[in-house]
């Protein structure tokens, strides 16, 4: 630690490159595109899984797990869902190495696989393929299956949590009797998904659906969650897909309804992935480290002993004893951070790029006066307070700053919200101002590509909750009946 | 349901494919080798990942993420390693797919990788690379690390859970300044292991250390547990590997001792798979179906409600409410199987297939008695007791279930193994009886062999509770200081 990160202003690429290594979160591989997840970032990730778990769990969902392996087959079977997915992926196509006598490690051409496999990058096929199997009547349905999972998706430019080869995820399959159903799961687990960033992850989120052309390869519907970082730029942090009949179709999945008619089953599926963890670091974190959510630090509070003597340590040692017992039987996590190679101030500045929301330290004067000096890792604010009831001072100093994060950010976000009614204030906004950009659009591919071609900007969704509203493309001057959002995106 | 399975008497083998497909854990995939985990399986799995991951953190190790592939060159690196894993594997030659022009999908030629990647059959090159970076002092060992993943060893001969391409598992990858350290460390998650079995699974197991001849590769010692199936055949149930410097070595891991002295790191690695879902099918279960101890089971108590008339449901619905919600309060997870599309005895046989440990059936009689039957699993025995104070009962009677499963395979498992002293009595036990047999073996990897030659038993452990005895190899005659275990084994 001791050495800074690079500031947001200077450059905000390299600011987020800095601090997910200094924070311990991750790290590039010795493998071209795959990343180490550090224990304290693997941590947080753990976190998100409890809770996003408990969340399927409470809706009904049980976990499983499917083959990582896919036969190259498979993916010829939807076609839209081969031209997603098929084209940048890890094939597999041997299954032996052998020493070429010479001391090399060699592929054993004599071992090569009749048919060559995929590493999912995604598991819509494998798993219908399954659910023709477990599917044959209404009684049988629905199926509410998720599981967690590792997926690669072969990646040329790679950014760590946000763009890689590999990345661990979770994906949700499920299969229905009726169209309703289906779409009222998909819809049901996009709010899952808002619920969580809002709540947990404190990032808000715009729910909407994509456009034709920024669908998932396979779907008739895909809801997503956008939410907006610090740069302007918007990251797609959800997305939950009404498939209709297309894979059950694809893959001849049939059931007999109530009414004794053999029809195809319905389906969803929706993910969320380690990206997430870019997320949450590039919405809340400053020039001085990362800025978790007490939610999900793995460390809730610290707490530093600043001491001279022995015989001060000890006295410390006897008060952080309690607190720390008294604030875990309040399920709040707590580190003791009473290591003696290091300094206080040391300590500090780890703690600060580790992003740990609250910090205690207790110094020799403290203990003489029943205080100690309490502070906020979102607002950088300090304070002294009294030794009495700390325990629920610090619980509901947490509750507060998770509520802080979560508001700054939707001030961030709100205020970069623009509606614009013009092809050159939606230029000049995007380029002085950035964030989302809530404008008229003719509803034409062509004309999302067009404006995606001159200024980057795409179509993150079409807002759930916009209203009708008549007004003219701002691209083409056609009749658009409600306005979408533009954005740079992540 | 209805159809039963085929007897262990009958075709042992063919029971357990039986049972694993009837009690709905698992089957095999499209993909050869690679089986598909189902949903009553998996909560098994992820009840052993629980209870597994808190005894990890409980004894300081924290979780972190390594890339599903590993680069070809990074095998040659240990020797003795490459041997081992290397030769049958999944190996991942191109990153893309292609349409080629006839509708058909092919791989792209012109996207093949510079250095074939081999999809993890366990991860020590991948993660000692890693390591390389994270340490320059003693300050910053011991790393005490644990990954859950899936692994991938190419089969031949597959069967679900014990034998499978693709398994899940954990990995815990240590570094140590000390040999000692390291020592202790492997023994230490050794007596996790063997503690788990025994208190989690009631799986009693023997603590031993393999021969050099079936060490894992690149191992200096082997720690493993070994546990007996009611066939008689031993599986082994999870290892524990000092593996001294080698690792170091192979990725020139050093670090700067107190004593300011440039030295290499010190290695463990440890770990249990999906093959425990094996194990634990194999002892306990019986031709009904799958027996379940409480501490694993997804569902321990199944609630039945026998009525013939609404009146009569309602009435039970009530008594059932309370129960389950009390029960609840215990910590005791509870399904109340009130489905009306099919009749108790259906229900019956359907939760005894899955092993669920305690059934309580509840009909109009015994609400006018203020009785329910319950009926054990394990015993397949059934009582009538009064609904009063029923919950502490059903608590108490869980835990005697869990006592009398492990017993049950403890008294199994002590009368299998035999002391023979001939190589006539040898082959007759193996025969005759099987399990584990207690034997005198001249220390050379050549007896080793032959004896598996010959008879299919290898030396499945010394045990690291035997004392010295001195005696001679039962198949030499040459001197030996102390007693192995041969076993046939999976």
């Amino acid at each position: 630690m001791g050495k800074g990160i690079t500031s947001r202003s200077e450059d905000y690429s390299q600011w987020y490159n800095d601090l997910v290594v200094k924070a311990d979160l991750a790290e590039h591989s010795a493998v071209r595109g795959c990343m180490v997840i550090k224990p304290y970032g693997y941590a947080i990730w753990e976190r998100m899984q409890a809770i996003l778990d408990k969340r399927f769990k409470d809706t009904g969902h049980s976990n499983a797990y499917f083959p990582l392996f896919i036969p190259k087959s498979f993916f010829s079977k939807e076609a839209s869902h081969v031209e997603g997915f098929a084209t940048e992926c890890a094939v597999v196509t041997h299954y032996r190495l052998k020493n070429d006598g010479e001391g090399n490690i060699v592929v054993d051409e004599t071992a090569k696989l009749e048919e060559e496999l995929i590493v999912r990058p995604t598991s819509e096929t494998i798993i219908w393929n399954t659910y023709k199997g477990w599917i044959e009547s209404y009684r049988d349905l629905p199926i509410l299956v998720n599981q967690w999972a590792n997926v690669v998706r072969w990646e040329m430019r790679t950014r760590l949590f946000l763009r890689t080869a590999e990345f661990l995820w979770q994906e949700g399959h499920t299969a229905h009797a009726t169209r309703e159903e289906a779409v009222e799961e998909a819809e049901r687990m996009l709010e899952v998904y808002a619920d969580f960033a809002e709540q947990t992850l404190a990032v808000p989120v715009i729910r909407g659906v994509k456009t034709e052309n920024e669908r998932f390869a396979g779907a008739l519907e895909t809801y997503c969650i956008e939410a907006l970082m610090q740069d302007g730029k918007a990251l797609q942090a959800g997305t939950s897909h009404f498939l209709g009949q297309n894979f059950a179709k694809a893959f001849d999945v049939k059931f007999t309804s109530k009414e004794g008619k053999l029809e195809h089953v319905w389906a969803t599926s929706w993910g969320v992935s380690t990206r997430l963890m870019g997320a949450l670091i590039m919405a809340h974190s400053d020039d001085q480290g990362l800025v978790l959510p007490p939610k999900l630090a793995p460390i809730q509070v610290v707490i530093v002993p600043i001491y001279k003597t022995e015989e001060e340590k000890a006295n410390i040692d006897g008060f952080v004893r309690t607190l720390k017992s008294e604030l875990e039987d309040m399920d709040i996590s707590v580190k003791y951070d009473d290591r003696d190679t290091q300094r206080p101030g040391f300590k500090f500045a780890e703690w600060e790029m580790k992003g740990v929301p609250l910090r205690v330290a207790v110094g020799a004067r403290d203990m003489q006066n029943g205080t100690v000096e309490l502070a906020r890792r979102d607002t950088q604010t300090k304070e002294t307070v009294s030794q009495e009831g700390l325990a629920v001072i610090i619980e509901n100093l947490l509750g507060i700053i998770q509520e802080n994060i979560y508001h700054k950010a939707l001030s961030f976000r709100d205020e970069h919200i623009t509606e614009v009614n013009s092809y050159d204030e939606f230029k000049e906004v995007l380029e002085q101002k950035g964030g989302f950009l809530s404008c008229h659009w003719d509803g034409t591919v062509e004309t999302e590509k067009r404006v995606k071609e001159e200024t980057k900007a795409t179509i993150r969704c079409i807002p759930l909750d916009v209203e009708e509203d008549a007004g003219v493309c701002i691209f083409t001057g056609k009749p658009s009946a409600k306005r979408v959002l533009f954005a740079k995106a992540y």
